[in-house]
């Protein structure tokens, strides 16, 4: 229980952390920066609790809340020193995506659905705080663009539902598919993997 | 009701083509390209599902998600011989926008809203997908700048509460609605029409 | 009760202003004028009532509707006039989003949210009609550059838990509060102030 607290305590600081720095990257005001470190933070689960029509969670657990306040003041004021704890936020944010997709993926399993839209709620729950935090900001969104992000959390909830077919043990079908979300995520890093490009090189120039 | 099955997944294709077109032009990845066309397709039903408090109804029925993914895939691999069919996927993107507006409106008065706000339903499921499509590609969407294409809609709408007033047969009336979608949308691109420019040369200049 | 309807439609106007200047600075065709003058004026309304799950006001009223389209095309018609009255859509403006933010503390009130999403639903309500208009018109929301606008709404969201703590009677709660959202923001523009900024000068350059 407190694991679990912890794991979705880190992966929110990740997110809002990643909300910090693009928006001061793109020079917003502290009104700006916390918006966007609270859309980067909760945009995923929001999204995701409005399309299963549920209640927005954030609006009623407060933790979330003030999570990413006290994360915000702290990556502003602390911004230099970021770069110190690069490799803590890169470990953070995959341990919150492999977290966010189960979760959407269980979300989506308790609401009724079929596999397929279980694993896009896994996605979209995981992704999509980024999605909108990068629209913000008049960016296209990254993970459309490079990066296998978004993969990972494919991969992590198709596991699930893959692991359901076995006799495994419930608790472990959630362990291994949380763990291979990280997985893929880590080795697209460590390999600087993308997804095989679409187009020719005559297309590229 | 295979003729509307037909109708609805001829539509799909057609709107997940032009999400597919849009993200290839940004140099998308194959995840992005993926998300593009989902969102051109069903984009505009969710915006719809999520106004009138309804479930999202692609999280249903599967069939949208899986016209959407074959079609990515096709529409990827064939992209050289997109230009080929051209003309039939304008004629398909027609009968998409024709048919999605008599759902929409259909489906407002279904949950008894009042008549413009059906015909802005029916609008909205007809065109929204192109706009988030274009808002995630980071473009002011196409439909708010030039073309004769949201308008084809209302006329349409219009068209179906006017003819209700008539002791026309229901079937009919929704038959003449989607032909006249059809028409003014065929017509403004045959005759190369936009609306009338609210700007004088000078401001244009 | 005619104030407050009063009150509300005035609001409307001034938003719904804001969005046709803004689709004309960018050259949309007429319906995209009109869409963006809808967006910024019912769009903050819209978010409030999808995250807490309530019906969308504007689909049940078409007062908004009647006012953000008459608003249009007069505004569309009599543009060059429009800096004639340039201080009374300032105060429209700064009255509406008094107005907005005491409606969205109310609204997460009566759906039983605790006082800081409350606070958040009023700062949405009068707040992001704007965010959405800069989103379609391809530019970061200006509330997130500069200017004090979402923090009058905050102190006024403030002061509204706060006072409710005092024996104060509640209407006067409902007029301090909402007074304090217009003064905040008058003194604003008046003193020409911003939020501080969190940029040392280097990081600027």
């Amino acid at each position: 229980m407190d694991l679990i607290l912890l794991i979705d305590i880190l992966g929110t600081i990740a997110f809002a952390i990643s909300g910090v720095l693009m928006a001061m990257n793109k020079r917003l005001d502290p009104f700006g920066i916390l918006i966007i470190a609270f859309v980067a933070a909760i945009g995923g689960g929001t999204l995701r609790d409005i399309l299963i029509n549920a209640p927005v969670v954030w609006m009623l657990n407060l933790t979330y809340v003030y999570v990413v306040f006290g994360t915000t003041i702290l990556a502003v004021v602390f911004r230099k020193r970021l770069t110190y704890i690069k490799r803590s936020l890169f470990l953070f944010d995959t341990i919150g995506i492999a977290f966010y997709t189960i979760v959407g993926v269980e979300k989506g399993i308790a609401a009724g659905f079929p596999p397929l839209i279980c694993i896009a709620l896994g996605t979209i729950n995981a992704c999509f705080g980024g999605v909108i935090r990068d629209i913000l900001c008049n960016e296209i969104p990254i993970i459309f663009r490079k990066e296998i992000y978004a993969t990972a959390c494919i991969v992590g909830g198709s596991a699930y539902f893959i692991l359901l077919q076995t006799p495994l043990q419930s608790d472990f079908v959630v362990v291994i598919s949380f763990v291979s979300v990280m997985i893929v995520r880590l080795l697209a890093i460590y390999f600087n993997l993308s997804l095989p490009s679409v187009y020719s090189k005559k297309e590229i120039e």
